[in-house]
């Protein structure tokens, strides 16, 4: 099949990069078309693509292959020339203007960011407060930090591909969240990253609240497969998963996770184990398990494996609730109140959770080659916290191997990721992962899930 | 079955009701608790129960038989006390903002414009120039005409009760129409006057148009089956359903029609029998019928009645347009800029059509009285305009038999409307509502439709 | 010598003159070409002249003789047709943007006022309560009241013709409101008009208050002579000095007196008559006689005068502050923070005093003939605020004697008004007159001032 | 005499500094209390003396010994805390909140600026790029670039020292160029700096232009004799006089200089020796010297002094225009028009002259000690823009020994500076110098001048 591509040279909106130098663009242009031309281009593919429902980041890269972008100097500033975009994110001709934000989002992220942080001596990405800091400029640069705001940012977490009883129940609960004034903020792809924004913004909208924040948090691996959803108003593409994590949990003031696949379950561990952390013990956090009736059974066994690994001081962490929207917003909205009156007292900002403490484990890139996930320490040896870490990071193998362009490929070439540890985590992971399956939790519904793992004992 | 309710004491937002004088408040209070009550009360209730889902007036008005409001003065102003108000228009026991909006619509619509116009002997509501008179200033006074604006309003028209596939089309239709900055007039309620407006509302959030206007304009009688939906953000409620047509082609800039049932058909008669007028002969006024696939039956069974009684010169005022949404939006947006240069070099406003030539027989009230319905001229010795505005009135009463509270309580009691005409219209007309009947275009689909005529030769 | 003058044609900026019904249209075009036609072009002469010093209203009708002003009709609106305008109200043939306010809140005063007020059944303007409404309806129209919004607007009176040392001082009291975030209200004239604006303009930029308001309040017969000085940004025009006493009593929110002559004087009287009404006697309403040095002498006599008058009971009504702008503005602040607590106890709006009992031997207006200066009741045999009422009076005739086109021509005609009354009080205003002759307070500098009156035992 | 102070704690409000992370908040402590603390702490006296009218950075210094500042740390961001402040940058105990937002511009611009580009070895100051690069840097950190707008911004030199004639006249050409629309931009002190500001503020004001900008261009060595006026609502101190003459030339479309003293010499000097590079010899550059008739004979003296030392070529670069302010207005409108059209065609950004060629003459610092200023070549063995660069220089020397603290201590601890040169030079500059002084050029009037040079030959 072919698909209608478009050409076009698109100038910046008012926003970060409408002021740029003589030096600043002559960097842009070089980085652009350097090393980091290929992942710059797949991500600019993947935000045009934005609306469209492909969740296999190989398949989009394969429909548009002659797809090209290229900035371009103009003393006044830059524009971006694009060859093979995809023609429906323009209109008569003319880009979308969401879309076209989206797409100088990624310009901003992807070289911007390389030269202004990683290319500075001044950040040392070495220490985990270098880490934290870098995490931070990223987000300052992407202007999406709101000084002088109350808390009311609800990170919603869940999978992109969910029966349409699940999504219809994430759009409830997000309409819950919008009627109290709260926005939200997502992995920004379709499924349970759409539904809570769409529910918010028909909230919103009933109250009159014109302002709602609809922040969608990326990162070049995923992005081709969770294309940022048209109501996105805020998006950044941070370097990795880990800072993509971190952001999260950083901006964000409460989360909500819905029924999803191994990517929520790494998201679910991560979460915890940062939350586990004995300098976090004192400080509010509210995360509430959601979904409709037939959403119980999932949450029974993600709530088994927690017992089972982490155990019972991890439980008290979350609140289960299902079938209960309302009671969901009002709960998050109590404790957002706790997590203001915390900042308050301690004198931390509120578009920034300084105060937590993320341990460097969390914080390092985990590479799911075959042999670092086969090495992976899943027993009960180790601080509850660590064995979160490299669960999560399980977890983040199989999700790489499920839609990443490049895990796809490593695992087309290499065949299943092996993985083993303790009997009892493996048989309770074992249980998790078919549960996972049998549900279809992890592929769009439609096609049959080839698993790309295999456990070992 | 019970309905929660709540009591509550509601403050108008800044608005036209925030700046009164001790008269005006005096009035209000009077007119309120006066013969005016009535149909206060219910439109209030009506606005209450937006996003719910009932289509019978009568329902309603019984679903919260205690529901009680009351105008409360204040030195400062006014409040509204409500009693037995339906819950789901409350979060957390606060109203929502739009609802409440909604509310001082109906006030001001329902109570100040009683004093201002029909109580003011400024206004000769006898003439045909006095009504056009009247209706503008209501429209005025109620804030929503735009100055300083090109033309982009697109009025859509259709069934409250359409099929899930044509719900979504008017979706789409709204969605091509909100990319390219068009905005969206509705009847305001459910099915083809939510959809487009839903649509056009995702279509702006793309484009990051924030002052997208969604102007639903309703009357008394049909408020209560046809509630404003969430998005509407100016709310007008004209006197009756006359000036609401009027409201509808003063300005609209252009007219999209899906199907719909009996109606639908009365607003094609009702614009059909205006452009029809030789004054209007020359005036560019875009209007098209479409739906998906599905609706393809329907709009020929309407073209071959408008072929059969009004004739190919009323067939050349409109174009009909078979499952492409985007063509609907590309040809009305072309339609708009003929409208606008034709304002421009007529040197009529861009906010109401005071050029439009609205003969009296379109504008007189038309009581839907057993005895009126049955006297109707409906055969050709008349000039086609009138037969179109004659047409128009028996849909008219048609609908009141449907879903109207005042027209189902006169069938109750008195039996079937008869209707009677030439016999060429009168079985172009038995064909066109018995297709309605067979296609479930006449209520809520689940529910049997109990036919409110009885055509007799 | 002759003026430079510009033929234009000028369009309405969006406001309340943009859209209008063609009746609307029909009855301004009457209007403003029938009787109303010599007040509508003097008034519309009078803020064209805007920045220029003449205070002699016919001085400035004499300059330019052939300026003539018509509504221009046009279906989609209306404009203004001048000729022969002054041309320093033009920049490169263009008119200023407040000016060309200024002079659609002309037309919308005289005429437009005039349609729907005067020749509107619906006010009864024989009643007090009528007149008020009258009042509050023009200012409602004029879109001068801002509901929502916390007391903060300063009355500002005293001289069009002071001296440049007290000039300055009134803009240091001026700054030292504005920095305090009060609004200016005056007569919007040159001098003690001017001055206070200019301060207030300057504090609220040091403060980045961009909303501040500067609403001048003016009325036919003296806006020749005190031409809208170019900050004034709201402007309203009352039919006559009554009613512009009573706009700036009820939306005032206290009132600051500087040196003035008779149109102070004038001022002083009215605003104590209102108070010294028992139903005023608890309501708090600050009020401050204040200037340099050079103006202590000024403040004393009017205070002897007010005692020997008035006496004690109306003295406790003002303080008097020589040589010190920051108390005035801390003194004032704290007044109307008393303004604000009553009106939130009794429930009365922020934005218009409705609670002021103003006898309508405030309202009716006066006309200055030779034969009613010479009937004026000058003695104690009634009540006092009768006899304030009577004073005013008397000092109203003076004004128009000296600045007022009529007035003017009256006494060339007749010669001096005659004045008669009490030995006592007749002796205290023989000094006061004096002292402002001598004070060179009846005339702008350098001009020898004429008197237009005689007092006779 | 004792001046009234005030100890404090001010937070920032919304802007550059609101959004900081803890190590940036760490760095501005420590580089706010070391090296940099007296420059800081001087800067922000000066700014908080904004209104007063000393002109003497040194007296400004001693009569407030004790103020000190000092940012405190929080997590939540920083706080400024005063000790020993001028009263008089509160009310009511409350500080004013443009001084606090140019307070928080110092902080801003001496110490954040330092850290980011001054410790930056991605800034490279050594060459002429990188300096221009800085410029841009330090301009687009304090936001004062304004992307997508039309170029309007008129840059003000002129002495701090006029005449209240001179005075007035500037504020007459602000008030032409304000009702124009165009933006003024000066060095933020008083006289020249101050009037055409008032000026411009009055002209938007009456064209209800509400985003007019006032910018000020200041550096560390100037601010204390002149302290930015209130009206100054962008404020930016760059690091040094010559990248402070840069960010003047880069950011104005055009120049107006008003009469002065050896300050707007060396101004005059600076732009005609950038104007003379063979490579700006096509750019358009308005280019107007003007003042009351009373200033006629200085800039026949300026024009003659240029005319014997740059030649005719300078001179066609600028015009005379004396007594006219409505014409300098009509020409810099005309002017920037060209310069726009000249950007559009050549591509350059309109809020940067990044095409201006600036040779590094022109912005390498000049520290006006004895021995540099003995040893300036005065001659015309070099090229004309070299010469206008020492001339330049000369004058930059003579202005820090009349009113920079350092300079002058210098000058009270070795005497007079030295001047040689050429006989023609030196006679042309002697004669000019002179005339200066006898016009009270050189200080505030009342205070006698004590020439801090001595030519010899």
């Amino acid at each position: 099949m072919k698909y209608e591509v478009i050409d076009a040279v698109i100038s910046p909106e008012e926003g970060r990069l409408d002021i740029l130098s003589k030096a600043e663009v002559g960097k842009l242009l070089d980085t652009s078309q350097g090393g980091l031309y290929k992942v710059f281009r797949n991500c600019a593919l993947a935000v045009l693509n934005c609306g469209s429902s492909i969740d296999d980041g190989k398949e989009l890269l394969e429909r548009y292959p002659s797809f090209a972008i290229r900035v371009v100097q103009e003393q006044r500033g830059i524009k971006l020339e694009l060859k093979g975009a995809p023609a429906h994110a323009f209109v008569d001709g003319k880009m979308i203007k969401g879309i076209k934000e989206h797409l100088f989002a990624v310009l901003r992220d992807i070289i911007y960011v390389s030269d202004e942080i990683y290319k500075n001596p001044l950040f040392n990405l070495e220490t985990s407060q270098g880490i934290s800091d870098a995490v931070f400029h990223i987000l300052r640069n992407a202007n999406i930090l709101r000084p002088m705001h109350n808390p009311n940012l609800v990170v919603c977490w869940g999978g992109h591909s969910i029966s349409r009883k699940e999504y219809d129940y994430s759009k409830q609960v997000g309409h819950e969240l919008g009627l109290r004034g709260l926005d939200i903020c997502t992995g920004c792809g379709p499924g349970a990253m759409k539904g809570p924004m769409k529910g918010a913004a028909i909230g919103h909208s009933k109250q009159r609240i014109k302002q709602g924040q609809y922040l969608g948090i990326s990162e070049p691996g995923i992005i081709a497969a969770e294309s940022p959803n048209p109501i996105v108003n805020d998006l950044v593409i941070m370097p990795d998963i880990e800072k993509r994590l971190e952001a999260f949990v950083r901006t964000g003031h409460g989360i909500v996770v819905f029924p999803g696949g191994a990517g929520t379950a790494e998201e679910i561990l991560y979460v915890l184990g940062i939350l586990l952390h004995p300098d976090n013990e004192a400080m509010p956090f509210p995360l509430i398990f959601t979904g409709p009736d037939s959403a119980g059974e999932y949450f029974e066994q993600i709530d088994r494996f927690i017992a089972g690994t982490l155990g019972p001081k991890a439980q008290q962490r979350y609140r289960i609730i299902i079938g209960d929207p309302r009671q969901v917003a009002i709960e998050m909205e109590a404790g957002i109140r706790d997590v203001r009156a915390f900042r308050k007292s301690t004198g931390d900002a509120y578009y920034f959770n300084w105060m937590l403490r993320i341990d460097k484990v969390f914080q390092t890139p985990f590479a799911p080659t075959h042999q670092n996930m086969k090495n992976l320490a899943l027993h009960k040896n180790q601080e509850t916290h660590v064995l979160a870490a490299n669960l999560r990071r399980m977890f983040s193998g199989i999700v790489a191997g499920n839609v990443k362009d490049e895990g796809i490929r490593a695992v087309e070439q290499y065949g299943h990721f092996e993985i083993q540890g303790d009997a009892g985590i493996m048989e309770l992971m074992d249980a998790l992962l078919a549960s996972f399956v049998e549900q279809h939790r992890m592929k769009l519904p439609g096609k049959k899930y080839e698993p790309c793992y295999r456990i070992i004992q």
